[in-house]
């Protein structure tokens, strides 16, 4: 499990990258002034209460969910997403959502500054003529929006949905091995370290490509200000540009940014927690295969794979908008990206940043996919011991067991419109070289207008 | 239940709105005039029994589909649809068909209309080259013209329909609460004017985007003329004007759009009474989820189930042609209004139409298709209940209950082509993106051919 | 059923007009030329037995599939199709294919001439540069030379097909009724001669539109000459012109449009069959309807639909390949036909030819559709009463039918690679438009590159 | 059984026609230097154990699929794929798998030979513009380098999937009779022998193809050289040209286009295996076809049917993601040369090489398809005994078996993302349609940017 201690330390180390672009060279009267944002941020940070020194137990995990997943939570409340409260305790009748707590005032905030962007993109959007890539900033702030209204709602429903998969997993045969039980937390560690290092990082590309141009325009004297106007250019098109403006505005776009990648995670993530969870009950059949077994066995058994599949229903009714959200607008953005693939781009950087980018998001479609898609897999595992019960162990339960395992699709779902399955990979596949091919036609490389130095149109 | 008493309140504050629109200004000679036509159209309300005081009774639901539906087929009356004799009566023997009605008469007359508006409009296309606004407008009067046919089919079999549907509901558990029993019917209630409120807002965009141009033209001497000439130039050019003859082709053409939102309104509330019929035993059933209940019991369950399906069966055999035409028609509707999203709109009101028109079309086809999947969804419910059956509960009825509920497949149909479900909403919003990519490249800004000040062709 | 008298005398009030376009007009020489033609065709249609007179006993029906479809395949021998010998005889005994028989020689000869036009219009097609209307050519005659070759295949395994068929009837629980029993074949020979009327229509239709041009044509000497060059240019560009060869063409000409139509008529007509047997029991069964019955009736009744259902896969393996035929070249052809409604028409002849062979394609693509379709319908009805038995009469035979009512596919296929249901028809629908809205950008309309009139070059 | 000593002098006869492509005229200089080549390939070959004389036992088949399929497998070694030691033993517990056999030291060294070409072809097809058909150069070496991979990881499987395989044999029903054990045997090397020959064909067409040009080209000394250079100008535009290199580029050609073909020819040759052993328990059932059975038989029956689907399983787990290369390569290589297809050729060689590999592509996938669904009809077949019972025969386990056969899906997947069955074909020919229909517009005649007899930019 992720400790508050190593998170905080971890964000220290995180933030200032994000906050403080001092890598990108050249900017001289930066750090002058970023103090006082620096400062104000430490104070913000000042609202998490004083991490404690991790002790051995912090490091133990029970093996339940509620538990693994914690220190992602945390994180992502670092970044104003999910604010439900006592999510650092073991005990999940702990946790509680409050409509008045300090975290859900900062979700209020960050929600606040994604809408403004996405109205003043939208603005400049429909101000000028239709151009495409336009439209992509019109989507990405509307969807990070909604994806933020989104995670408040499943934040309301969370205390109730850990403490239901808490004691669906106590019902379940336990591991008395240490590293097993430390397993899944494990593994939803390292997955969330990985997706939120390689978020990082495209975004450090962004940033790179974002100042490439900089040493080309003739008289600039404040990088940072030349910076931030190109970047948020429908910000400061109808505002006036002052370095604090230019920060906020950065920062909301670097939280935007994190939610991108974040509903992805997330639905990874409770994946793989409901997949591990069939795995604990197909492993303890399949201990018995082949074997002859009591009627209150198989009982007990169809039981337990019953609750794991209301389970996944309860959780499916939380989360399947999320899920819709992300396989949605993966489809999107990875149809543009690709649009995008036939212009040409104006140095290396941009080019290793555009590849990366899309590699990424595919990457991240993929994933999402294929985590979704192995909770219906395991789901009809059982089936395979159902299958080797020989003539003699048959008997009514095992025969009701298998007429559920054969009959039920047990899968997560987007919005109920259809389910996550291994299908669904290769639907959305064809989708996309479909609208791909069409689409390529009205593909025009599209043309600056409007000089980044001078800030006129061109 | 909406009582014939408010109804008729009710269409005397709506019809002047809709046969008067002295709202839109600048028309002067038209009050002078109106009252012959204005002391027509209550000649022929008077047709309608002299609306008694509503007392308590009439506002008491026994919960039966037949009483909460009947006042907004009377309202469709008005509009000449569903032409059945005894529709406000509370007993479903009373209803009865007959092909020599008053109402079939006037219904008959509204046929006619539509058929000549429907030709002419034809007549107007074949004549000059094509043009795909026009097209839109011969599919909306002959897809209309089909409804109504279609609801006079429905009006012969609806006594038997209510007759059957009121038998399987008093089959059914009883709801002792009068809040409980009135539910369905103020849900209906809500609904149909909710939908009807929008639909006229929509209507009235209409007028208002067609005598925007009255003042830019000169030399007008009588803008009635002037917007029932440029409003109906498919019948003026080919016929003289008259003012009578402008009102009665304005009539028809109320009554068409009226019958337009009216086809998927239908849908809606038969769907939503469906769904409300089965979600009766679904609570019935829920009440004994995880108990111990007899073989007789779930017999008894099972056959109201039944009961249920076979009347869904009914109904869809009655009604599935109207599922047919409100599918395909918004579908193509939706298609040709995307497609005309690329024009440029020559003033704001024209704007605002044109998305609030678009919006509520997407609308609409979104409630059909959610609402007759809500049939489907509720059919499956019992499944839930059935799964959580204990081991020494289960028996031969409960093992045939959970048979029926997996592989019967209960849904409304698109005349037994496609079933009403969940994943069908994905299906149509594939088609619709797909056809909508490839139509795009076949887009022109379309010009106007004739000018419509001087009625000449440019 | 159909008689040997009454088709030969069909036959003979037909084939003159087919053979002698006498009533185009015009044609002055073609009179006195006609004669070798006629009389020929005359001694051949002597192989014929010389029919006996009807007697009261040749129309009364023992509503079997094959005393119902017999008089159809006489017609169909007419034109060279389904060769199979003693189709006349009420035994199916009687039935048997030889490869020596006299009607498979006029097969030989028929197919000999198809692949002849075949190759001709291939040659001119590959001579030439592409050409969508000539594509179209090659297809028609290819397509009828693989229909031709598919029916002998039929006809071969026909009288085994027909015992079979035979032997399931007579387990079928039969009707006393005398009209009963001839509906079957009243109903096929109604629908026989209402396409075959449609398609002689369509034929005349495109002579007519053929020798249109003739007036317009200078110094016209010989305008049977002038049609047959002008129709069959793909031949006599490479052949030297004569009449007879010109009538020979023609006749060939005439049986492939014949088996385009029939293709269909065949499996529409195979389909009806299927429907009715499948009916028969679906009529027995539904007289038991919600009575408690013993369970060896539901051990006789589910034999017999077993038998059914073998039937129809037997049924199936021989006449897949002409299903497949039919729906692929439907589509084709539709798709072709659509493209080519937006070339303009020289005249009205050709608007109505273009349009009634459009309606009548469409027309028959659907009827091919739902007939088979209805095989499959039927199949499923057994269902609405085994889940209405009750709770007592409830035994292992009766669960055992409805299992296999469920889960059972029974319905044609085409080539097994996709079965004929109703949901069918909307994806055939849905890739129409597809395909039509893709192929309408390549559209061009298409120029004549000759001069019909000099037969030169423009 | 396809012996070494067959293989051997088949592959004396062959290899030279690989190697020395003699035939192709007017290569005088060419005699005389590969001489070392081909001493060398015969150095090569020495590695291989001097193959004994075959006796008679080695013709005879014990029916395993081991034994059938030994001589492919020996056949691909020659080609560098499949590199499991002990393939030609009877034994199948004598097959292993070693990092460090000879074998697999030829595999690394064509697999690095790909990898070459393939960089080389990548650098080529990014260095110029966008070229769509070197785009597919590029994909045909990263296609065939990622199946050679894909078989050392069979490879690696190979010896435990046949041991499993073999074990389910043994309990098959076995059949006395030597000509019917050997009927899988002849099978596969009926197929493998027209498969490859198919192959070699299309590759002597692409050689004849290629130097085609040669006369044309004034002055030119070395025909050899000429051919190399213009064949994999990929390769010696970037390095210096050497006969030695030309031969080794042409021999990792060669051995990459037998990759393209074995893949298929892999697929066919397995499912052609599992369809042979489902074959033999359903003629089993069908000779108890309607007989009444005990209970013990039909236990016994579904155990082996289950030990079947289950190594239908266990071969799909390891072949899965070469039947999706397979598939998906065809789809893209079919799609892409039908966009070829518009291409004007310069001369009947090329027509004839262009017609015939999309024939055979087009043939290869068919059979893929075909071949692959038939595991999964033969999976099926077992139902229509099981449907036959008759009333007293059945018991539990009949029962059982025929729930299995109606619920499971055993079928040969694509990486589990779809299931071969027949609709696949369907489905598979659509896309192409629809992606050909799209693509098509982009086509433009490609013209060569390069002189082949100068080896200048044109």
């Amino acid at each position: 499990m992720m400790r508050v201690s190593q998170l905080s330390t971890m964000a220290r180390k995180l933030l200032p990258q994000v906050l403080e672009p001092r890598q990108t060279g050249k900017i001289v009267r930066f750090n002058g002034e970023l103090v006082p944002v620096q400062s104000k941020s430490r104070a913000f940070l000042k609202h998490f209460k004083y991490p404690k020194r991790a002790t051995r137990e912090n490091w133990i995990h029970d093996g339940s969910f509620h538990d693994a997943v914690s220190g992602l939570l945390i994180t992502a409340q670092l970044f104003s997403i999910m604010p439900v409260c006592g999510i650092g305790q073991k005990d999940t009748t702990k946790l509680h959502f409050s409509w008045k707590s300090k975290r859900i005032f900062y979700s209020y905030a960050a929600c606040m500054g994604t809408a403004f962007l996405a109205v003043t993109s939208t603005i400049r959007f429909v101000d000028r003529n239709f151009n495409f890539s336009r439209l992509t900033g019109v989507f990405f702030y509307f969807y990070n929006l909604y994806g933020m209204y989104c995670f408040v709602r499943v934040a309301q429903k969370w205390p109730v949905l850990m403490q239901k998969w808490f004691n669906v997993e106590q019902l379940l045969p336990q591991s008395s091995n240490i590293i097993e039980r430390g397993k899944l937390a494990n593994k939803i560690k390292l997955i969330s370290i990985l997706v939120i290092t390689l978020s990082l990082m495209e975004h450090m590309l962004s940033i790179v490509a974002a100042v490439y141009y900089t040493p080309n325009c003739p008289n600039i004297k404040d990088p940072v200000k030349m910076f931030f106007k190109s970047n948020f250019l429908f910000v400061f098109y109808y505002f006036e540009y002052s370095e604090i403006r230019g920060f906020v505005v950065k920062f909301i776009n670097v939280i935007s940014t994190f939610v991108w990648s974040y509903i992805d995670l997330f639905v990874i993530i409770v994946s793989i927690g409901l997949s591990h969870t069939f795995r604990r009950i197909n492993n303890h059949l399949m201990n018995h295969k082949r074997e002859k077994m009591t009627e209150q066995f198989w009982g007990e058994q169809r039981q337990n794979y019953r609750n794991i599949c209301d389970l996944v229903r309860f959780v499916d009714d939380a989360i399947s908008i999320i899920t819709m959200l992300s396989i949605s607008s993966n489809l999107f953005f990875i149809c543009a990206s690709i649009l995008n693939s036939l212009n040409t781009h104006p140095a290396l950087v941009h080019t290793v940043y555009f590849w990366f980018g899309l590699a990424f998001l595919i990457g991240r479609t993929l994933a999402v996919s294929m985590c979704t898609a192995a909770v219906n897999d395991e789901s009809q595992r059982p089936f395979e011991v159902l299958r080797a019960i020989p003539r003699d162990g048959w008997c009514v339960e095992a025969k009701r067991f298998a007429e559920e395992v054969i009959n039920d699709t047990v899968a997560l779902t987007g919005m109920k419109f259809f389910n996550m399955t291994r299908k669904l990979v290769l639907k959305v596949t064809g989708s996309i070289i479909t609208y791909e091919l069409v689409l390529i036609q009205f593909h025009q490389d599209e043309t600056a207008d409007y000089d980044l130095c001078t800030f006129r149109r061109t």
